[in-house]
C-alpha cells in the first residue's frame, strides 16, 4: 500500500543483534522522530536515556532479569515517564506542582509510549531492529539509582535497538473482531475471538517447536495471571513521588 | 531520509475535518497496523471502539468537553485498556485472574498507546489527519456507559481520524538535550532546556497571535499544574476493577 504501512504491518521483535554501535546520525533521527509524537497539551512528560556504556548495559541486562540482548544491542534506550521537568517549569514561576492523582501518571505513561513507538518505527525504517524490555520494572529502584533518575521520573520500559542478527517472522495477532468493535463493545466478539486465536496460536507453537509445544494463548494467559506480578511497583512509585490518590 | 521518517517528523494534530467517512478498507488498514504494534508478552491488553454513528459521536463530543471535531471527523476511535479479555482467557481454564497491582494497569496503558500510535501513523500515511482526545477522561463513566464497556475496560483516550480541512505546521518541541540523556540523567540539561524552549515558544505564540499572546511553555505548565486535575479517575478505575494496591 505504502512503505509506512508495510513497515507497521511487518513488525517483529528482534532479540539477537550484531555488536554494531549506532551512528550519531541514527540516534539523532530516532530521537527527533520520537519527539514529534503527539503529547497531551504539549507537556512532553517523558525522558529517554540512551545507554552506550558497556558496563552500564551489562548491569541493566542483569537488572532486567538477565536478558543478554540488553547488553548486546547497539543502543539500549530507557524510556521514562517524567514529571520532574514539569515540576521545574512550575518552580520557575514559584508554583508548587499539584498532585494530579492518577491523571499525571497516566498522561506521562501515554506520552512516553507514543514517543517510544515513534522511535521504534524510525529505527525499523533505517533497517534496525528493536525489542521492548518491560523487564526493567523487575527492579525499578536499581535502574533509577544506576541512571541517576531524580524524583518524579519513572523508568517505564527499555528498548534494545541495533542491527538484527536474526530474521523472525511476525507473530500472529488476535483476529480483528476480538479487538475492534463498531459503536458498541460486544462481549460475544471476545469469546469467539479467544477461541479462534487459541487455534491459531496452538498451530503456530506446534509448528515452531516441531510438534513438541502443546499450548495456546488463553492457557498461557491463565498461567501468567494465576499469580500477582511486580507487587513492588506501587511502593516504588510512591517513593518516586507519583501519587494514586 | 525515507518516507516513514518524513511522516514521523512531519506530524501535526488536525482539529478541522471534512465530513467524509472513512472507507472500510481504510479502517481495516488502520486497525491491522495497530494490531502489529509490540505488546507486553503478547497479551494485547487493549480494545478500540470505532464510532461511526452520528448520535453517538455527538454525545461523545459533549462528554469530551464540547470538542466539535469529535463529531465532525470521519471516524472517532475510543482506545481502551482492556483486562476483560484476559480475565475471560483465564476463566476458560478455571483460573481467577489475580490482581497485578499497578503493573496490569500500566501494561494495558502502554499496550493501547503503542497500538494507537501505529494507527495514527497508518492513517497519516494514507493522507488522513488525526488528533488524540484526552478529554474523554473528563467523564469516563459516561463514555463507559455509552459504549457498553464491561468491567476491566477503561477508555484511556480518543482519536479523531479524517480528511484534514486545515494545514497547520508542526509545533516546535523541547530541544533534544532536554529530553535525551546519554548514560546518566543530567538535571542541568533540564534547566537549560526549559529556558531555551521558553524562548522558542514565546516567539512561536507571538508570531501566531500577531503579537498579542505573551506567554511561554513553563508559564503555561505552571498555570496547568497549579490545581489538581481529573481527581475522579481513581474512584472510576476502582469501580471498573483496576487496582492500585
Amino acid at each position: 500500500m505504502n512503505q509506512t504501512i508495510d513497515l507497521l504491518q511487518g513488525h517483529r521483535s528482534i532479540r539477537k543483534f550484531k555488536p554494531t554501535a549506532l551512528t550519531e546520525e541514527q540516534i539523532q533521527t530516532i530521537v527527533h522522530s520520537a519527539q514529534m509524537a503527539s503529547s497531551s497539551s504539549n507537556i512532553q512528560a517523558y525522558s529517554v536515556i540512551g545507554v552506550t556504556d558497556p558496563a552500564l548495559k551489562k548491569q541493566l541486562a542483569h537488572l532486567a532479569g538477565d536478558q543478554n540482548y540488553v547488553e548486546e544491542c547497539g543502543l539500549f534506550l530507557v524510556w521514562c515517564a517524567d514529571l520532574y521537568r514539569l515540576q521545574q517549569a512550575c518552580a520557575k514561576h514559584g508554583v508548587e506542582m499539584q498532585k494530579q492523582y492518577v491523571e499525571s501518571f497516566l498522561v506521562a505513561t501515554v506520552d512516553v509510549s507514543l514517543a517510544a513507538q515513534n522511535a521504534a518505527l524510525a529505527a525499523e525504517s533505517l533497517g534496525l531492529g528493536i525489542v521492548y524490555i518491560g523487564g526493567i520494572r523487575q527492579n525499578p529502584a536499581g535502574v533509577t539509582e544506576l541512571l541517576n533518575l531524580p524524583q518524579l521520573v519513572f523508568p517505564v520500559f527499555g528498548m534494545c535497538v541495533g542491527v538484527p542478527d536474526q530474521e523472525p517472522s511476525p507473530r500472529p495477532r488476535l483476529s480483528r473482531d476480538a479487538v475492534y468493535h463498531e459503536n458498541t463493545y460486544r462481549t460475544s466478539q471476545i469469546t469467539a475471538g479467544i477461541d479462534n486465536y487459541d487455534q491459531t496460536m496452538h498451530d503456530y507453537y506446534r509448528e515452531r517447536s516441531g510438534g513438541k509445544l502443546d499450548t495456546n494463548w488463553s492457557k498461557q494467559i491463565s498461567e501468567k495471571y494465576a499469580h500477582p506480578s511486580r507487587a513492588h511497583l506501587r511502593a516504588f512509585l510512591d517513593d518516586q513521588g507519583f501519587g494514586f490518590e
